[in-house]
């Protein structure tokens, strides 16, 4: 059965996608050297400086969160993989050139990610490079921290450290910010259809018509959520409660709540999802400061999405409400 | 086979998807009386005000195009099914009081709607209402122009209008405005897979597995263009010089290109397609001034997308490029 997406010859996918996304955000970003997408306007050389990795095909992350109050370099791997360590390099080293504030350097835990960030962390550090990295690691489907996996949390984690570099603080402080969010956020993923893998043709999972999984990671990771087919106000009562109970968020606090659609999934249903989200909160005492629905990293056509929550506080809405501009999020005054 | 959508009760999801999106948007808009979407900050009661109406099921739009500098209302009806005349009339109504400028109301080309429209401009017109109508028709499948339906270069004649009434011009040059985007621009979709229908959970229509259908409209209306499946390269040189050629458009000029995903075709694809585009325009002397790539009117989870083309002029541009804050667009300066 041939694949219904609209590409050509696969080797040349993502050299393609890149080009393409350079000619659509022109005013945000572009396609660098070495297939690096750099902000358009990277005038600034007293801020410190954002810089993540990630595989292809999650569209429009990670690339698309390059611009004004988000990221400054983001270095793409092929469909579903991380990039080599030379590439990283080269962007963390065009990143740390002549800006003393320093590169803070965002990595979602995935294997093949953690994997490169290693190698390049150690070599920056001996050629001296001021570059201090963060890693997102919020998915409460594995009980170990350690083993929780990056997924779309890491666009809060940016939005607001992505802010803090434009106020002008330090790299000590924006990790601290990012660390934050990091610490305070939590996430949970369910998938109701598979996605086909652009280069094989593939579906990169099956799963049967009348099942859904809660906890599927973004490549289609066990979740261990097996079960039948929910409505969205079951679905948000059974996705919700555990963030929460993660996290520890209580009655009083304040929360941003993220649903970030993975594919085929309409922004129909995130909203009645969001809804019945509101309710549990309310219910709860807790305070559902900023919502944000949208499609920030997608797994291609995969049906389902990511829910998120971060227990915020003052500086933290401060930073997030700031203004930003970028193919995934632009946010005005 | 059950659906696999995040919906509860049919008869409860366009209220419940609209009561989301206010949560969601509480910046730009919010849920009034009669299920009206409506501009969250609308105090500025000296500019035109601009008034849509359409069915649901093809969020963001029309609802998620309400903010600044673009819609101040949105009326939706039911799943892909007009508003009836009551709800219309009673947002005309409330956009018009005390508006000495008037009121551009945008409708989109489906028999539906302009049946609904009909009615209501009589009404209006009997009460001495100042309401002026735009209709948009840009659908170039069909030959006869009266038959063109109304796809989502209704965007961009919402942006061009929507940033003249900011700027405090009057409705008749709003208008005016507005049907110069109508008049210079045209739209072709191509669909590759099938949408379900959120309420019945029937799919909309049947496709080959082998075949996409250029010219198939948002409801599954006919195209007439069935073909075997063909890469992004050939979809677009299939696509764009029939958009060029029903407009006329010639070396030298300027254009936008719209490329609208209409459900489960990811940014990915549209990127790879965009840039064949820009490929297509340079051979012919044709200046891409601005591409504009994402979801802004979806058909559920249908797969294909909408290309767009518009004849830009300087000052098409500068309304174009004026900022605006809205679901579906938000561009800064």
């Amino acid at each position: 059965m041939p694949m219904k997406k609209f590409i050509n010859k696969p080797e040349n996918l993502v050299g393609e996608l890149l080009e393409g996304m350079g000619l659509a955000h022109s005013k945000q970003l572009k396609l660098g050297k070495q297939k690096l997408i750099v902000r358009a306007r990277p005038k600034n050389k007293r801020k410190v400086a954002l810089v993540t990795l990630g595989g292809s095909g999650h569209e429009p992350a990670l690339s698309g969160w390059v611009g004004k109050g988000m990221l400054d370099i983001s270095v793409p791997g092929e469909i579903f993989a991380a990039p080599g360590p030379p590439r990283v390099i080269a962007a963390l080293r065009k990143a740390a050139k002549g800006r003393e504030a320093g590169v803070l350097f965002i990595v979602l835990n995935h294997a093949g990610d953690v994997m490169t960030a290693n190698i390049v962390m150690q070599m920056v550090e001996k050629e001296g490079l001021k570059v201090k990295q963060i890693l997102t690691h919020e998915d409460i489907s594995a009980s170990d921290p350690a083993e929780r996996r990056g997924l779309s949390g890491a666009l809060i984690v940016t939005k607001c450290a992505g802010a803090a570099a434009e106020e002008g603080r330090s790299l000590d402080d924006c990790l601290a910010i990012a660390q934050r969010v990091q610490d305070n956020m939590a996430t949970l993923a369910v998938a109701v259809s598979a996605a086909t893998h652009p280069s094989t043709g593939q579906p990169i999972f099956t799963m049967p018509d009348d099942e859904m999984n809660v906890g599927m990671g973004q490549h289609g990771e066990a979740g261990g959520g097996a079960m039948k087919l929910k409505t969205a106000d079951e679905t948000a009562d059974i996705m919700l409660p555990l963030l929460l109970a993660d996290r520890k968020i209580q009655q009083g606090e304040k929360v941003l709540l993220m649903l970030n659609g993975t594919g085929s999934t309409t922004l129909m249903e995130l909203y009645i999802v969001l809804r019945r989200c509101k309710q549990i909160l309310d219910a709860k005492g807790i305070e559902m400061a900023r919502a944000v629905v949208g499609e920030f990293l997608t797994v291609q056509e995969m049906g389902g999405f990511q829910m998120v929550i971060a227990r915020m506080d003052d500086e933290l809405l401060r930073l997030w409400d700031a203004p930003c501009s970028s193919p995934a999020l632009t946010m005005t005054k």
